[in-house]
């Protein structure tokens, strides 16, 4: 494979879930970090070279660069245990991995960085506006997952797949966002079934 | 491949990406329509039975079910040559999928749902504080893709795939929503490039 870097901001979720990835598949990544509160990644050199939407992460594969934290972790994973055989699991997977980024990211994740990183007292008025309906979207979404860890150890098949590495990375740091895990006793099991898994890494690694 | 059935409400640009795939497969699906403006998938027999979530589309393949344009797509059309082939190509189709998802769907399907199906009337008052910024934001989104298109015929590689049918199905109809399509002319063109090819249907067929 040709040389990795990812360019990212740490604490972001949709970073991390792209060296999880990594971890689990054992391949070396080089990290460029960007501060997001300094708007390092709306320059003009960063838009021109990296990500025209001045959007981490970017995956850089040698010379071609890869914005969009689910088709990294797909390009890190294909062909790997982490994306399952079998045709239908397969599109269940990014199944899971569409209802992260519509149903629980724009609601756990913003709601985290609105409340832990820019603070309660920096936001917009029509952000504010916008905290219940993301409070109750975000609920929903956690009781979503809940309901389907039920009866199962790994949201689709029989083992760890990037369905369950994309929806870990913003879960596990939910609380940040205001959001009570212990209401959701499966997730909470399947959180810790995750993170004891050989290859494990932290969000701060 | 087992029997497939689309469980849709026809004019939502997520289920016609999916009957567009299927036509430019030559795969026959069948087609239950839910009226999504009288609570259709809200019912506990839909809640239980298609999708938990309450959401079309679904694409039930035998006795499964696959919620999420996306994946519906990609199951689809998995093996087949509207997924590219190189690995980097395969990872950036999902890429401007997620694009799709992320920065158009929630702006130029909303504002053209919002406008053109539930009426500036009905709307509450959060949903028209947020019409300004849903209007930037998808200008901002179609003016990304024109950028892009301003060099290339299709998102990604040299022929139509997952990508340029999941753009295609909300953009084509932008207008609904209040957005200019001249005022994107390589956007214009590429749309005209997917209507003219073999296979295509219309969203109202």
């Amino acid at each position: 494979m040709a040389r990795l870097i990812l360019h990212e901001y740490g604490p972001s979720g949709n970073c991390y879930k792209i060296r999880l990835t990594a971890a689990h598949l054992g391949l070396r990544m080089e990290r460029v970090e960007y501060d997001i509160m300094k708007g390092e990644t709306r320059t003009p050199e960063f838009l021109t070279n990296i990500n025209p939407i001045g959007r981490i992460p970017v995956l850089q594969v040698g010379q071609r660069f890869l914005p969009e934290s689910n088709a990294a972790c797909f390009y890190l994973a294909d062909g790997s245990a982490l994306i399952p055989e079998d045709r239908f699991d397969r599109a269940d997977m990014l199944r899971w991995m569409s209802f992260e980024q519509y149903y629980h990211e724009p609601n756990v994740a913003t709601l985290r960085f609105w409340l832990d990183y820019v603070g309660a007292d920096a936001l917009s008025e029509l952000q504010r506006a916008q905290i219940p309906a993301k409070r109750l979207a975000g609920e929903a979404a956690l009781q979503q997952m809940d309901d389907h860890l039920a009866l199962r150890n790994w949201f689709v098949g029989e083992s760890l797949s990037l369905a369950d590495i994309c929806l870990y990375a913003y879960t596990h740091v939910a609380e940040g966002g205001g959001f009570d895990l212990s209401l959701y006793p499966h997730v909470s099991e399947w959180l810790a079934r995750v993170s004891a898994l050989d290859g494990h890494v932290t969000i701060d690694g």
